[in-house]
C-alpha cells in the first residue's frame, strides 16, 4: 500500500468498468465449511469474470490467519478485483487506526466502517486510510429489519441515516452502504456524490435490478452466490439482469 | 465452550473476587511490536496475579490466526481469568452468529456487542452466545470524545444510552460499557442490575478509583498497563488503589 496509487473509489469504479460488473462478492462462507481458504480461492476463480470486488466479513476475518487473508487478496488482485474488509468498525481512534494498519498489511483496498463513532472519529480513520492507499465505506443504512431502530432512528427532526450521510460526506469517505431493502432511502442517497454500495439483496429479500434503479452503484452479493451449486451461474445471470436493466 | 457451565457473568464475578481485582487487562498491543503472541503471553504472565479477566480487540483479532488466539486463552483460562473478545459487533444476524460461533471455538468467554443492531439483533446475538456458554457485553456509554455523538444523541427526549441500556437488560446482556471519561452516566446506570465495565482508564483521562466509586463493577485498562516498563507494578498499584478506596 501506497499514497501515491490511484484512490480507491477510482480502482473499484474501474474494475466494475472493465468487468462489466457492480457487484462486490460477499464471501461470507458457513462455519460449516471446512478448509474455508481453499474455498474462498475457488468462488472467487470461479466468479471472478463476474464481480468487482470482494468483500470480507468476521466468516473469513476471524478464523484465518494475516498470511492466508493475504493470500486471498493477492488472488482478488491477481483477477483485477478489489478488497473490502467489512469489520463495521466503530472504535476509539486508536482502535480504528490500528486495524487500518492491520487490514492494509493484509492487501485490503478498504473497509467498512460506522459514523456512530462521531465526525472526528470518522474523519480521523479516513485520513489515516487514504495515507495507506485504502479506502473507506461509511454506514448509512444496513438492510435488517432492525435497522431501522439505529440508522432509522428520528434525532433532531430527521432520520440519524442523514445525519450519518453527512458525516461521511464531511469526512470525505469513499463511498456510503444503503441496504438494497430500503428503496426509499436508496432514491434519496441517490442525488448525493457518494458511491452508494448495496447489501441485502437475495437471501435478505433485496431485489438487484430494483436496487440499481432506485440509486445503488454497487451490489453486494453473499449467500445468494456463495452458496449456489453454481455459483458462476448464477453471478452471471445477476450480472447480465443487471446490464439489461440499464439498457433499458 | 458448553451450555452447562456456569454462565460468563458468574465465572467473571468469581475470578474478580479470587484475584482480588476488577481489572479487565485490554491487550492492545501496538502495531510495532515484533512477535505479537509472546508479548501477550508475556504480559498475561506478569499481571495474571492482578486481574480477573484479559479484553482482546482488533490490536490481536486481526493479525493472529485462531490458532494462535486459542493457545492465548488457553493461557489467559489457566490463570483463572476469563477473555473477551472486542469488536464490538453491529452486523446483521447471520454475521453476528457466525462471529459468535467463530469466538467461542477460539476460547473467548464473551463478546462486546453494539445495541445499535435493534433489540431483536442483540437478543439473538445474547441467545446465540448463552447457548454456546459464553457472554455478551452492550455498549451503553463509551469513553472517546465522539462518543457524544453516538450514544450521547437525544432521541425521544433522552440519550439513546438509556435506550440501548433497556435493550441491553431486554436481551438478557450479561454486562454493559460505560466509559470512564463519563462519570454522570456511570452513576445513572450503576442503579442497574447489570454490571457496568469502565474502559477509558489512563491514557484517555480516565480515573480508576472515581470510576469505580461511581458505580463500575470492571475497570478496563490497556496501554497504561500493557505499554508500562513494568506492567506488573502497575497493575499492582492500581489494584492496590481500587482495593483502599472501596474499603474507604
Amino acid at each position: 500500500m501506497s499514497n501515491s496509487r490511484e484512490p480507491f473509489r477510482e480502482r473499484i469504479a474501474r474494475a466494475a468498468d472493465a468487468k462489466k460488473s457492480p457487484i462486490v462478492l460477499a464471501l461470507d462462507l458457513p462455519t460449516s465449511k471446512r478448509n474455508l481458504p481453499a474455498f474462498a480461492a475457488k468462488t472467487i476463480r470461479a466468479v471472478g469474470q463476474h464481480i468487482c470486488a470482494v468483500k470480507m466479513n468476521f466468516h473469513l476475518i476471524l478464523p484465518l490467519s494475516a498470511s492466508e487473508i493475504s493470500r486471498i487478496n493477492k488472488l482478488v488482485h491477481s483477477y483485477g478485483l478489489q478488497s473490502i474488509a467489512d469489520i463495521k468498525l466503530n472504535d476509539i481512534e486508536n482502535t480504528n487506526e490500528v486495524a487500518i494498519d492491520h487490514l492494509t498489511r493484509m492487501g485490503f483496498d478498504a473497509v467498512i466502517a460506522n459514523p456512530f463513532i462521531g465526525k472526528g472519529g470518522l474523519a480521523a480513520l479516513v485520513q489515516k486510510a487514504h495515507k495507506a492507499g485504502a479506502g473507506v465505506i461509511a454506514l448509512v443504512y444496513m438492510s435488517h429489519p432492525g435497522a431501522k431502530e439505529g440508522f432509522g432512528l428520528e434525532v433532531g427532526g430527521r432520520g440519524l441515516y442523514s445525519e450519518f450521510l453527512e458525516r461521511a460526506t464531511g469526512a470525505g469517505a469513499d463511498g456510503i452502504v444503503v441496504g438494497a431493502t430500503q428503496l426509499d432511502i436508496l432514491r434519496q442517497v441517490a442525488k448525493q456524490q457518494l458511491p452508494v454500495y448495496s447489501p441485502g439483496i437475495g437471501a435478505q429479500g433485496g431485489d438487484a435490478e430494483q436496487a440499481i434503479r432506485s440509486g445503488a452503484d454497487y451490489l453486494i452479493i453473499g449467500r445468494s452466490i456463495v452458496e449456489a451449486a453454481q455459483p458462476a451461474k448464477v453471478a452471471k445471470e445477476i450480472q447480465s439482469r443487471i446490464l439489461l436493466s440499464v439498457r433499458k
